[in-house]
């Protein structure tokens, strides 16, 4: 069924993004807000905004009822969930078709397996694609002692309904997984409702490396992977792609694995697999599928020329793909920062507020998504995300030079940012030999505070 | 020699651009700048800004020794020419090598053969390059009947030093040219300071296609060519990369032959050969070569991959080529229109003024390259050019949808543009099919003027 009219159910530069890939398909767009969202840019670019509830997420972007009520009393024939939020909630999803709507993302079942860890990762061995050496199931206090000790260790105990980096424990003896056990279960239980828990093994110095697919539901390709090894508290702050300094057989295994998942689970819409790389020996581990747009998708776009969010519309629309997987060619490298509402020089805490004045970098080979414009004030009820600045060039080092001189030009007035942060990143030796791995950030961060520095105006 | 410190002797979007690219390469900028441009974003952008005198271009941006000066005082060993203004002036490329600097371009006796219309010709036949058949030399009264009857009715009669579509005249038989002849040359000597005339076959409906070079001194690259026949007044308005509907061999031959041309003349830096390109014949003519940058040249950017302002940067710091031909590979379409401070629902007059909000598109395959900023004032004194959107996809019917959808974004509040010029043409059959000619805009613009509308409010 052709989308005539499409709901973006989430704000911030994802809405923004998801409307501007509907506006070049000629589809109408309807924009849900919290009451805390009402002026914000997404709301000013769409065909029409409604009001969903409160400042509070629970009570806006993460109620379903309202949501679908707002996509049938303005005639949307498809809702697209962007990130986080109801993005991989299968409930959602199905919520969604009852009320004979499209969903644009995978089916629902697809969204429940790849959200069970347990299941994924049977999943993933059923296609033949690496994982993690670990439980291949869910732990007591009774049977973790014997799996832990033929996984060796150090052992990570993650909660099966955990995610995005919460409900992991790290245990390097017999003796700590025992204390760990009960306690592991009982927060597990009182954060997602579940306190099963599984184990695997530890991998202390590994790249986050992710493949890029877009399926059908029939058939499905890879575009290229990213890099997000920097990472701090678990949030990727700074993403490439291609991944530097992957050996190209490395690259073709952990991509065809990727296909060969994604095909496996008939998968339809946009999604990744996450992998973690293993420099020193070469072995890469799927850890787990994001069933949803990621937001540092713009950098596979800048080295492949696909736009990401309009072809999951297209198919969620009923095409089929419209690549093949030899029409995927990746061209140079890009780079994107994160640029976020958090002081870095006080311990990243979060800085919502007004912006004064507004400097955005442009030119060859920068873009920059964001949901600022002068004058905007960044509510504090959600996350810091205001904007992303991609950089391309034809080479890795060519494109580091762009940031540089793009982060020069980026003038955020009002609050504080995380540009200084990637000014004083992109000038580290070990950035730019794409020497690093997913704990060097916090690392860094612990050699080097970063200092106050007083904040250029942008304004005359 | 490595350049250092670059001087901006432009204004307006051209000098940010140059301004990003001279950042990205490590290069310290001065802008020099009239009194009427002390607040322009490239003063902004820049290292440091020099004054250089008062609105008028002739004693500002014309004004040879004044930029010298501001070169020598503020330590640069470069000055990059932009494009108009003293761009293809040979006296000051030789004023810029006289004072031991670096001039961004090629050399003055290129640009004065190039830039003489009869020699330029002469050169193109040399090299084995087609040109529209003429008198391949100035003519007189006494010589020019013979000649256009030998070259056949309607003739051009051409300013040998115009340019930029000046100086031109059509006669369509043998009494008009009689008529015509006396007129013209005197003409030419009050308008240039040289009454000499030549002549040319009148080709009624043709396109514009030009060539991209890149040279070194040594050898030559093309780009691939742009489609720039959208025109109003001999100035364009619509540029596209690749040229739609160009036959295989006849952009092989068109690319080939401006290489040959480049390389004849050891050409230094970027530089666009442009051409008459006849879809009824096949058959294409070399017009002119523009021994500089051109306003267009982002379309080619965005399909090569490659960063033009960069390279010529680059090559007059001393580098050879860095590209292969066969590195250069073309992908997808792009399309750029120029918003210029012009209203299009009255007769284009000029629209000078304060822009007291501006909306900027963004996003996947979008680049608005702009001087704009909030509150800033267009002075009346210069040319009319504000911005260029700039759009990429996969297929130019791709391009076309995306440059509907951003020109729905785009806001300039306060002074009147032509992005409403743009927002009809992009929705007309011809230019969806490109079918189009160097007349067909102004017949348009004939058939179906632009009604006033309501300016669209971007502040809230």
């Amino acid at each position: 069924m052709a989308i005539r009219k499409l709901l973006v159910a989430n704000r911030g530069e994802i809405a923004v993004r998801i409307i501007r890939a509907a506006r070049k398909l000629g589809i109408a767009t309807v924009q849900v807000h919290s009451r805390a969202d009402a002026d914000m840019l997404a709301v000013r670019l769409a065909d029409e905004a409604v009001d969903i509830g409160p400042p509070s997420a629970a009570k806006s972007y993460l109620n379903v009822a309202a949501i679908v009520e707002a996509a049938k009393a303005s005639g949307a024939d498809a809702i697209h969930p962007g990130y986080g939020f109801l993005s991989e909630n299968a409930d959602f999803a199905e919520a969604v078709a009852a009320a004979n709507l499209v969903f644009v993302g995978p089916t629902p079942d697809t969204i429940r397996t790849m959200g069970d860890k347990a299941a994924a990762r049977a999943a993933a061995r059923a296609a033949g694609v690496p994982v993690v050496p670990g439980s291949d199931g869910i732990v007591t206090v009774e049977t973790a002692p014997a799996i832990a000790a033929g996984i060796g260790f150090p052992v990570m105990v993650k909660a099966a309904a955990g995610g995005g980096g919460r409900g992991i424990r790290i245990a390097r003896d017999a003796d700590e997984l025992a204390a760990l056990l009960p306690q592991a279960s009982a927060e597990a239980q009182a954060a997602f409702g579940d306190g099963s828990l599984y184990l695997e093994r530890f991998i202390g110095r590994a790249r986050h490396v992710e493949v890029q697919v877009l399926g059908d539901g029939r058939s499905a390709i890879h575009l290229g992977e990213r890099e997000c090894s920097l990472q701090r508290r678990r949030q990727k702050v700074w993403e490439e792609a291609p991944a530097p300094g992957l050996p190209d057989e490395a690259r073709a295994a952990l991509c065809s694995s990727a296909v060969r998942l994604a095909e496996a689970c008939r998968y339809s819409g946009a999604g990744t697999l996450e992998y973690l790389y293993d420099d020193a020996t070469g072995e890469f581990f799927f850890i787990e599928m994001n069933t949803r747009i990621q937001v540092e998708h713009p950098v596979t776009e800048m080295v492949t020329g696909v736009d990401l969010v309009e072809e999951m519309i297209r198919i969620a629309g009923g095409e089929p793909l419209r690549h093949r997987q030899a029409d995927i060619v990746t061209r140079g490298h890009a780079v994107e920062v994160r640029i976020n509402a958090e002081d870095p020089t006080r311990d990243f805490r979060p800085a919502p507020g007004t912006v004064t004045a507004l400097a955005l970098p442009g030119g060859f080979g920068v873009r920059f998504d964001t949901m600022l414009y002068p004058g905007y004030t960044v509510p504090p009820f959600y996350d810091s995300l205001l904007g992303k600045l991609i950089v391309w060039d034809g080479t890795r080092e060519g494109a580091l030079a762009r940031l540089r001189a793009a982060l020069g030009e980026l003038g955020v007035d009002g609050i504080a940012t995380t540009a200084g942060l990637h000014a004083a990143l992109v000038r580290d030796p070990d950035v730019a030999a794409g020497r690093f791995h997913t704990r060097w950030l916090e690392d860094w961060l612990e050699r080097r505070p970063l200092a106050p520095v007083p904040q250029k105006e942008t304004a005359p």
